[in-house]
């Protein structure tokens, strides 16, 4: 992995860009039958030829230890037997999900006759750009495969080879389904300049999703000229309000925080309306104490359980992705959904009542990409709401807000079948 | 319109931006009544006010016309009685379609009892620039206040006076309405500081439309972080095949090209199957000779009319917006296909046929905004295609492609109602 002088950079992207937009021209118009049997051929081979995958990831492991990663990073890189076989069902998963394109929507008869539509179809090439997850390779290229959109991946450094190989059986797949192989292309070098060239040819490139760091989402924001749909954080909420069933609020506020802590639709605050408070707290802290989660408080949380530490303003917009919790008391529902306006990050939030006024307000007034009622932010994912898979969740409102399945990969034309219109 | 220092231009950007977003917030939550409240004022306001309206375009028309505009520009920059009534009329056809805002698709219930629908939300701050027609400030602010969208409108200088009344009336109206005027603002300066400002305020303006010459397009692309939807020229296909009905083919050239040059969705380039080509062009040319339609023809086009000036490569890929149209005779449908993908802008593209595969084929191949069997590419148009008014005519595929309509001025949210489901 050498880092190529500048001009080479740009020549590699053109490279890649041009011959994306060459394959997506023929993946556009492929069959479902051939996208899926591009897609079980590849699901086969992950399972067939694991040994392969496991040499290529081993490479990557025993460079990350000798740059002295350890931990949760490693582990996150590091590929098992069963991880594969979960790879290859997340494949066959997408081969079962409904094609998008082509879906014709909501024809018409026009006044003059004509019949109006719109059909989906491909958005074209897209680049995703991610980090250490060597599954997201393979979760991404199956999802674009499927709706006939030519990817152009570009993972972390430290998963080059398991990359490289999980790739090429992607392009192996389409040659054997009789699908260009360049309708799956990888960045093979850690160059950023590379990734910088891609997100400014917007004449070939349709989509940039940057899934990662703030840092890395930003970075493409100010340079792309490349539409983006941003993957941002989750600071999600639970809002237990006034009168709600207190036995389901304790689950609900305990689930959102404790059932999976490292994922962005993971609750990090808990906003309590003060009425409650008191008989809310005692049992919900004692079963977060007993899970191991720090509870960060406000004054008066901190008068009703003086264990808590005290939460500071910083801890309000804060992505912990760890089992720590900030709780707020609140005077009301209008205070409670102003927090949510000022520190949340229009990723998910939920509120646990009874009463149905309050529910209706939230549901109306709360803008986030996903907004539930006596729900678990945790259910903010593409396959709990019916999408299937998922190449992530969007907190950016054009386009596609929340998770994005195979319909949120596509776009939609107009189609008009006339008998001999013309304007006057 | 002095041009104000760069910190000046910052700190002024900032203001706005921050007026809209708060009151986005608020107009979010507007109900349909009073948002149809402040239009139905408005239109009675632009007609009871012509007066004042029209003293203020001729302060722009005299100092149009001290800087030596003449002809088409000046044209579109004056206001009459009746096009300040056009204006109310558009209004009030606003006000007639229906609120998109709020409406809840496809709700469905999931294996687990929770309920998971979508609901329409405004996309929240839009920053629209365009040029010299002051129509477009009326229509484009009353679009966005039914959607419930808060536009920052930046209008040629050109039209600063008239504009400046225009957006005053609109911020009178909803104030008379009970909403807030930040509603709607201007940017009250011909500043293009102030705008490389705004197009980069990602945290406070959600999406910014450009409409307007190439220039400005592609440096609001190339500047803004904020999504940009483009606008761009149309360079619109007919192509007539082997077998079409010849009447039906020379009526829909005829009125591609003659019945309004000067829009996006005019036919540029008439493609002909080599086979037909003999029995149209006689009649056809001589229809367009007699409009005053200067014909610039492929070698074979003028072997058959040597009338035709010869066409050079910059033709095919020319918006003329003119009495001129490029023609190029083909040998089939594919090569119709290729020249339109090679040459093409992805606007609009119509086919003349008579052969059922033919029409399958041109369908699901050609990737335009609008995609047309045996009509007019004039027709690509949001009143047209049923969608109401448009605020301009998407060829970027993502978020919205083709007209945009009060609909493609929304975000839909996830909307999950539950009883106590947490994930397992």
């Amino acid at each position: 992995m050498m880092t190529p002088p500048e001009g080479d950079a740009r020549a590699l992207a053109a490279q890649l860009a041009g011959a994306a937009r060459a394959a997506a021209g023929r993946l556009a118009t492929a069959t479902t039958a051939d996208k899926d049997r591009a897609l079980t051929i590849l699901a086969d081979q992950l399972e067939g030829e694991t040994a392969r995958i496991l040499a290529a990831n081993a490479r990557d492991l025993e460079a990350a230890e000798a740059d002295g990663v350890t931990g949760a990073l490693l582990d996150r890189l590091r590929l098992t037997a069963a991880r594969v076989a979960g790879m290859a069902d997340g494949v066959r998963q997408v081969v079962l999900l409904p094609d998008p394109v082509g879906a014709m929507e909501g024809m018409v008869r026009r006044p003059n006759g004509l019949m109006v539509g719109r059909m989906r179809i491909p958005l074209g090439v897209i680049c995703i750009i991610y980090e250490s997850r060597p599954n997201v390779t393979v979760d991404a290229g199956a999802l674009c495969i499927k709706s006939g959109n030519a990817p152009i991946l570009k993972g972390g450094r430290e998963a080059f080879h398991t990359n490289g190989v999980l790739v090429e059986m992607m392009r192996e797949a389409l040659v054997a389904a009789g699908l260009p192989a360049d309708a799956v292309q990888a960045v093979a070098t850690s160059d950023r300049q590379v990734m910088t060239e891609l997100i400014r040819r917007d004449q070939e490139v349709d989509l940039v999703i940057p899934r990662g760091g703030e840092g890395l989402i930003r970075y493409v924001t100010e340079n792309a000229t490349v539409p983006v749909i941003q993957h941002y954080k989750g600071v999600c909420h639970v809002y237990v309000d006034q009168g709600a069933d207190l036995a389901m609020a304790a689950d609900i506020a305990f689930n959102a925080k404790v059932q999976r802590p490292g994922v962005c639709n993971a609750m990090e605050t808990l906003l309590i309306h003060r009425d409650i408070a008191p008989r809310l707290i005692p049992e919900l802290f004692a079963r977060y104490k007993a899970a191991g989660v720090v509870v960060r408080g406000d004054a008066r949380t901190r008068s009703l359980w003086p264990d808590a530490a005290p939460a500071t303003e910083d801890d309000w917009s804060t992505e912990y992705l760890d089992l720590i919790v900030a709780v707020r008391l609140v005077d009301d529902l209008g205070a409670a959904m102003e927090h949510i306006r000022k520190y949340g990050s229009g990723h998910t939030d939920a509120i646990v009542t009874n009463d149905y006024q309050a529910s209706q307000r939230f549901i109306a007034e709360v803008g986030s990409s996903c907004v539930l009622v006596n729900a678990s932010t945790r259910f903010n994912d593409g396959f709990e709401l019916g999408l299937g898979a998922e190449i992530g969740i969007s907190t950016s409102r054009l386009h596609a807000y929340g998770p994005m399945g195979l319909e949120e990969l596509t776009a939609r034309k107009f189609v008009v079948l006339g008998s001999g219109q013309v304007r006057t």
